[in-house]
């Protein structure tokens, strides 16, 4: 398979971090998250949203959207509740992330940390505050229980690591949160676990 | 079941309409997408962002997020494709819904048509142009076909049709794109259609 990439991506990381708690082989292409003006002659044809990640399976259909290609791998793994609600509930916190969580603490570490033309302080910083709404739902979920659905580490947990572990990267505090600080270790701790740089 | 429901959202729509279809009973408790006030005592301790759908299962477990309610659903019907692949295509463009399409067609709905206090208009035109690129996304990818996954109606449309179909009341126009437009009709022709008035 091939996975165009962006290696500095958290969506691009939670494919590559469930791929590899799985030993599952694939190639990689790299585009960059600053100079996207290859985006329509690299990606024009598979995703409609010209995004990474970007994944051409072996018989060369193609699929899009971080949490779809996750969701799909997962199906029949450890990864996946085999519970229908609890499949349910690991949807409702993909679309949570994707909603109210990616777009603010990814985009505001992005700015912050590799954008060469970041909007206003004014902008960055109203971004910041719904970055910290969503942690704050986060650390309510978490201060319940050890992993977000069921009793165990499944890709609910991949897709809200993937940008809460960096979101230090943009100027994120993570001190008042001591329930997400726990699950980012016990993240770390997965079986196959690799780091976002690998 | 209980649905927490505003009768103007598109998002609260894609449930009715998929209950509609599947001929499912529930009730429902109408909360304003205007003054939020009352959210953190009616939904607080049910859906972490707060938001409508949330719906209250027979049995008292919650399930939020419009997408993930709508694909608990249809599994096992009509409305989702058997075929694993095809499945996973379906939740691309669940996610494209939520991150590409509507942050930027309902909110600009909303600015012009229901809220109290819109941002500046350089606003609401920058985020209209968000909205264009996902028409214009949605208008690729059905030029090629009568529904967006497989041959048949499935959530994948139902999903996109909600905020599609009232972009007009954000004053976006949709002379431009004839595919979505005939699309949109095809959509209101399929058995059990409900306008979101009901």
């Amino acid at each position: 398979m091939l996975l165009y990439n962006s290696q500095v991506s958290g969506n691009c990381y939670k494919v590559r971090l469930l791929f590899a708690h799985l030993g599952i082989a694939y190639e990689r292409e790299e585009l960059s998250v600053v100079d996207r003006s290859n985006r329509p002659a690299v990606l024009g044809g598979l995703n409609p949203a010209l995004r990474v990640p970007t994944l051409v399976l072996d018989d060369g259909r193609v699929l899009a959207e971080s949490n779809a290609i996750i969701h799909y791998f997962a199906q029949g793994t450890e990864y996946l509740p085999e519970d229908r609600f609890e499949q349910a509930k690991v949807l409702q916190w993909l679309f949570f992330e994707q909603y109210d969580h990616e777009p603010y603490i990814a985009n505001v570490r992005f700015w912050v940390r590799f954008s060469t033309s970041p909007p206003p302080a004014q902008e960055i910083e109203a971004r910041r505050a719904g970055g910290y709404r969503a942690l704050d739902a986060l650390e309510r979920a978490l201060t319940e229980r050890d992993f977000l659905v069921g009793d165990r580490y499944t890709i609910a947990d991949i897709a809200l690591y993937a940008y809460t572990h960096v979101a230090n990267e943009g100027d994120f505090g993570l001190d008042g949160y001591p329930a997400i600080g726990a699950w980012l270790a016990r993240v770390a701790r997965q079986r196959g676990y690799v780091p976002i740089s690998a």
